[in-house]
């Protein structure tokens, strides 16, 4: 809910999380405080669309100042929930599972993948090389969601086994799941699914690099 | 440019993409028509955004009746220019490197992962396993990019090498580059970057799952 108290739409979300990483950018560079149109700017974004997503959640910078940028930073990520860890499964230890676990995007900032699930004997029992995050069979996945109290799942396996392991999840309890199989999963009420549709990138790029 | 011949910003052509992958799972449906509100309401989507997007590069549905999905279909891939074959070079054939060559999205519908290339003798002279893509020493780019006439570049190599390897690819003379190192780059005017923030994703869901 926004500080007007009406939902906040994905697309919303979104942008707040687009903000953020600018933000953190602008810190590490030593910036204390920005303005709508210098932000949208910098970062290619759209400065009235700025102003209206951050006035839609009770925030306000100050005329001829700016935002604080310490200041704006932490709202928007008290906002996404994401002073609370949130642990991390991920279903499938291909390459693209392991990629994942490894990430550090998907460990720091409120995330840790605490593990990975396989049917596959060969890869279980294993770890990842970077982080060294457990291999585990897929048979001990629902004793650990419950156990760690895992919110979040990520199905990383082929596209003919996503629909059960997204059912493997829900049954296990995580509250999202993010999907990197290229198909479409009937939904469960009780689980948020969002899929990563890797090929929009290429596509968009695509467009604007054939002259 | 749109039929209108104004530039068509990168958020449109990024719906456009999208609306093509809805189009694509209609089809495979057997469904021959879609209206807005329809196209709408199945995927999510703004009604009155699908026709102001389809509007702008001069297709109107017919009233009554909507779009007809394989003509629709069609004008997208022609505008998204995914009839032309797009070739298509990774580097860093690590897990990510990897699990994006045997991606099924990267070929097909227009693109075609032609080499790996990665610094690691343990990795070159071999290939990916599912679609038998070679692992090539990253010396060999600049010679396969101009012989193959590869137009886009992914980078999957760690943070720290980023530049470095958009420095190599733009030399080399691709036209587009997708990174998926989670760094900041400097780009040169010569060559369009996209950059793929996977943690965006798990930022929105975590939004909305922890209630």
């Amino acid at each position: 809910m926004s500080a007007k108290g009406t939902p906040i739409s994905e697309a919303t979300v979104n942008r707040l999380s687009v903000y953020l990483r600018c933000l953190q950018i602008l810190e590490r560079e030593g910036g204390t405080t920005i303005s709508s149109q210098e932000m949208a700017k910098r970062f290619h974004l759209n400065s009235a669309q700025i102003r209206k997503d951050l006035a839609y959640f009770g925030t306000f910078g100050t005329r001829g100042v700016g935002y604080s940028v310490d200041n704006l930073k932490a709202q928007i990520a008290r906002l996404l929930k994401l002073h609370e860890e949130k642990r991390v499964v991920i279903v499938g230890a291909g390459h693209l599972g392991q990629a994942l676990a490894d990430f550090q995007g998907f460990n720091s900032g409120g995330f840790k993948v605490v593990a990975l699930f396989d049917i596959d004997p060969a890869k279980t029992g294993k770890a990842t090389a970077k982080r060294e995050i457990p291999i585990l069979p897929v048979e001990e996945m629902d004793a650990l969601v419950r156990a760690r109290r895992v919110t979040l799942g990520i199905i990383a396996v082929h596209p003919q086994s996503a629909q059960e392991v997204y059912e493997q999840l829900a049954r296990a309890g995580v509250k999202g799941i993010l999907n990197f199989a290229p198909t479409q999963i009937e939904e469960r009420p009780s689980v948020r699914l969002k899929a990563v549709d890797l090929k929009i990138n290429m596509e968009t790029l695509s467009f604007f690099t054939t002259a």
